[in-house]
Parts: structure tokens; C-alpha cells; sequence
């Protein structure tokens, strides 16, 4: 398939079109730089919703839930779930099969796991990629989901129009610690599994810390309480965000900072992945590399030293 | 200070120039590639300890137990806390001053949280950094503790000698999101909080994903199950930790492709940096990137074409 008919394959909405471009990001393809400056030019319609929150707090239910909701209201959902992988074997994805099964197959839901395809994979940049991709394939409400909360998965959801927080009640002794990385980003909170113990304790806690935070926009962040798995709260949920998209949209010169934030990180992002395909490119760079790798594990170098010498090599 | 009597302070274990040493490489500060060149020759002596897992689990209790167990046994400890924090604003660490009071003043453990600094950060290599400078200043146990799962925290518990992946009882729906990270990346397992309910559940679903991985090296994970809050199983978890270390020390062809791997990535990781930090050097691109970033916020470019722009100007 050429370029020219993957991206009209994109624009038209074709689900295998856009499975293949996103590939094609992931991996980083060559010929995907060029793709994607054709497929940004048509982006800027959908809406996207960033969740987040840890592990084990009902966040694939929720989104799944989410995702019903608007399909049902006539709308087209996209669903990027960013799994924390090796980046070393490529790791193993379980999630997608588990849970096309639960979506359904239904033309109106594309839903995708996105994994790091080694050291040149740059996970958030394909991510945000694949944003862009759906955007321009027509998905009105874009759900990016992050099943970690790494420095990766909170500069994806940072990208995001609305960022959703997820926590459960009793988080136990890590919450100053999650809640240090993550009362920054959250627009809207999510108590999930609100039928547990520990949720009025949860919420007062969240309260209290969200009264200390001052946003410079002025939006003060609600909290929603779930049961996902019970489809509760769920319409709260998308109430709040359209809450929240109608108040960013009011106020276009509150979010400019964050978005030229956004922007040079991107682009900073791009060029420091160009930089160092293109430096390892030319085949003596890379064979050079396999040999300084074998030195440094055997400690017969150290790594910036190492680094040196590929510098030298790049420079002749 | 000058870099020389810095360097001899870290050699000779003065816990402020340690200090000092770190915030030099999160910083990546001039000079801190040449400081670490001489640092990696003295390194080799430590016993590196990766402690992982989700928010909730009771890392932070655990790594404290288990510090205080071996300087009990007149070891000195290093323990470096990889915290998830902003990219856009520097984000807040508060783990280190509540951990500093439970562990109090003792000058045989020393304890540091790791944040980012910025785009330029490198927080998986300044990690990586921070843990050669421990080794080189004596630390004879160096204990790594990531607060996420992220693809940064995976790759920086991959280069520990052992990797201790932290569960808890019925951590719900999001278990095989979890397991699907980190099983691999696992050596032993904990079980924390093993005075709660399901504490049977969790551990059978763990021996049964365990019975299905095969590890190239034979090495079968043990589970331990602790109560860190009540020290218990902590010597149970050292006990498990030295018979890896014994077992990866009667083996070391074992583990060849694994230190070739990560000195592929600490150089790629090292190199990428540095050539991006050569090329934004350059005055004009720093304020061409600036630039960029507002018209890409203003929508009135791609970030793909933006690069294509600063690559044109960094050839000039």
C-alpha cells in the first residue's frame, strides 16, 4: 500500500488504514514523518480525554464504560491504551484481545495498545501520533488510557484536552507519593469502586489536597465517583468533562502557555529521536555501538566515554 | 567546589558531595560527563537493588525495612526513590523529608529522591548515574525504588542486579495490565500486606502466570509475602535477594546478553542526549525552537514540519 492511499485509507476512516499508520509511527517507519505531516494538517476536530491513575484502579473498565457511553450517543471513540513494556524484548501486550471482546466489534470504536518497539520507539511521541491519526480519521472523543503513572505516561496525558484522574478508595501509605505526580494533571477526579470502604476518607483527602492547588485558569477540578464495572457514575463522568471542554473553550488564551508547553516538547521529542536515527544510520555508527555496548557490560568502559567515541565517529 | 575535590568527596563517602554529585547528573550540568568518567572507574562493588511495583503497595515501607536490615548488619545503604513528576513544571518531591525522619539521621543510609529536570532531564540515565556515584562512594547495598510502571521505571529497575517486583492482595482488574509489565522484569516477587484478605488468591495467580514464563537463565522467581509496616518477612525478602545474588554471581554467562542490552541503551539514552543538547546549543536554535513551538500551538504548523525546520538550521 503507498503513502498516498494509507492516508486517504485514514481520512476515509478505514480501520485498517489506521491500524497500519499507527504501526507505521510506532515503529518509527520511514516515510511515517512524511504521513504524518499530511495527516496533521486535517486534525483539530476531536476531543481527548487523557485517564489516568494506578493500577488496579478500574481504569480499563471505566474507559470501557466511557467509550459505550458516547458510541451510544451517536458518536465515533477511539481508545489508545499505553502499556508500560520492556524495552529490551518488546514485551507483550495482553490487553487488546481481552478486551475487543467486551467492546464488541463495532465500526464506531477503534481501540489500540501502544507499545515501545525498542530505543528508538519514543512511546509518548507515537502516542500523541496516533491522536493525531485518529483525529484525522474522524473519531469525535479520543481516549488515551496509561496504565502507569511513569514520567512517559504524564507527559501523554498532559497532551490530552481533558486529563482524568483515577483513584480507589484506601490507596494505602504510597498516596502522598502518587498524589505528588498527579494533583498537577488531573482537570477532573474519579473515585472508582466507590461502593468500597474508604471513600468519603478518600475524598475528603483529595479534597483537602485540591483546596491547597491553585490552577491558574481558576477551574476548580470536581470529583465523580464511579462503580465502572456497574456503569455507575458514568454519566456524571462525561458531564464533568463536557463541563470542562465547554470552560477551555470560553477561555482559548488560558491554556496558550500549556499548549506552546506542549509544543516544544513535542518538537523537542521529534528532533532528538531525528538526531539520533539519522547519527545511527551511517552503518559504521551502529557497528560501532554493538562493540562499546560489549565493553561497557564488561566494564572494560564507561558509557560516556563510550559515548565520546560515537561522537568522534559521527564527526569524521 | 571544583570537580576534583568533589570527585575525592564521593570517593571518601562525604554524604554532601554525594548529594552534590547527583544533582549534577539530574541536572546534567556541564562537567558531570567528565565527573562521571572517573566515577564509573570505581564502581563494581555494590549490590544493586530494583524495588518496583504499583502506588498502594507499600514500597516505600518495604525499601525502609529492608535498608535498616542491612544496616543493621553494618551495611551501609543507598536508596534512590525514582519519583514521577512533571516535564512541563519540575513537579514536587515530598517522600524524602517523611522518609528522613522515619529512617532518621544515620550516616551508613542515604536516601535521595530522583526527579526530572526538564526535557533534557534523562531521569532513567541520571538514575543509572546516581546509583555508579553510591557505588563509588562505598554503599555496599544500592536499593532503587520506582513509584510507577512506566516504560523509564521498567528500563531503570531492568539495570539492578535484582529486581523485586512489589503485589498486593486483590489488586482487582487491572492485574493482568500489571503482570503483563513487570513479570518479565521480575527476579522476586513480594506479596506485601499479607495480613489481608486474598492474600491466597493473589499468590496462586502469580505461581500460575510464573509456571507459564520461562526464564532463559532457569532461575525460578520465589514469592515472599511480607507485612512491611510490621517487619515481617523483610529477612525472609534479604534471605531470597542474597540466594539470586549468589545464583547471577555462579553465572555470569548467564547474564551476558542482559548487560550487553542495558549498555546499549545507557549509551543510546547518553548519545541521544548529547547530541541533542549540542544542537540546541546553538543560540539561534534554541530561539528558532521557540519559534516553532508557538506556531505549532497555534495549530499554524506540524510538529513533523517544525523538525524539518531546526534539522535546516542546525546544517547551516
Amino acid at each position: 500500500m503507498g503513502n498516498d492511499q494509507l492516508i486517504e485509507g485514514v481520512f476515509s476512516g478505514n480501520p485498517r488504514s489506521i491500524a497500519r499508520a499507527i504501526s507505521l509511527v510506532e515503529s518509527n517507519a520511514p516515510g511515517s514523518a512524511e504521513m504524518m505531516k499530511a495527516i496533521y494538517a486535517r486534525t483539530g476536530k476531536a476531543f481527548v480525554i487523557g485517564i489516568t491513575g494506578s493500577p488496579g484502579a478500574g481504569k480499563s473498565s471505566l474507559v470501557d464504560k466511557l467509550a459505550i457511553f458516547y458510541r451510544d450517543q451517536g458518536e465515533k471513540v477511539g481508545i489508545l491504551c499505553v502499556d508500560p513494556s520492556s524495552p529490551f524484548s518488546g514485551g507483550a501486550i495482553l490487553g487488546d484481545r481481552i478486551r475487543m471482546s467486551a467492546l464488541g466489534v463495532d465500526k464506531n470504536v477503534f481501540i489500540r495498545s501502544m507499545a515501545t518497539r525498542g530505543n528508538l520507539g519514543g512511546l509518548a511521541r507515537a502516542t500523541v501520533d496516533a491522536v493525531a491519526i485518529l483525529d484525522a480519521a474522524g473519531y469525535e472523543k479520543i481516549i488515551v488510557e496509561t496504565v502507569g503513572v511513569g514520567q512517559d505516561e504524564v507527559e501523554i496525558v498532559k497532551t490530552a484536552d481533558a486529563s482524568v484522574v483515577v483513584l480507589v478508595p484506601g490507596m494505602g501509605d504510597d498516596i502522598q507519593a502518587i498524589k505528588a505526580g498527579i494533583m498537577e494533571i488531573g482537570d477532573i477526579f474519579v473515585i472508582n469502586k466507590a461502593d468500597r470502604d474508604g471513600v468519603l476518607r478518600t475524598q475528603k483527602e483529595l479534597e483537602a489536597l485540591l483546596s491547597l492547588a491553585h490552577r491558574p485558569d481558576l477551574w476548580n477540578p470536581p470529583i465523580v465517583k464511579t462503580v465502572a464495572t456497574e456503569n455507575k457514575g458514568i454519566e456524571e463522568l462525561a458531564a464533568a468533562i463536557a463541563q470542562y471542554a465547554a470552560f477551555i473553550s470560553d477561555r482559548p488564551e488560558s491554556s496558550q502557555d500549556r499548549r506552546i508547553s506542549i509544543a516544544r516538547w513535542r518538537i523537542t521529542e521529534l528532533f532528538r529521536e531525528r538526531l539520533l536515527r539519522e547519527a545511527l544510520a551511517e552503518d559504521s555508527t551502529g557497528e560501532k555501538l554493538e562493540n562499546l555496548a560489549r565493553e561497557v557490560a564488561e566494564k572494560r568502559r564507561d558509557p560516556y566515554s563510550a559515548v565520546d567515541e560515537l561522537v568522534k565517529n559521527t564527526e569524521k
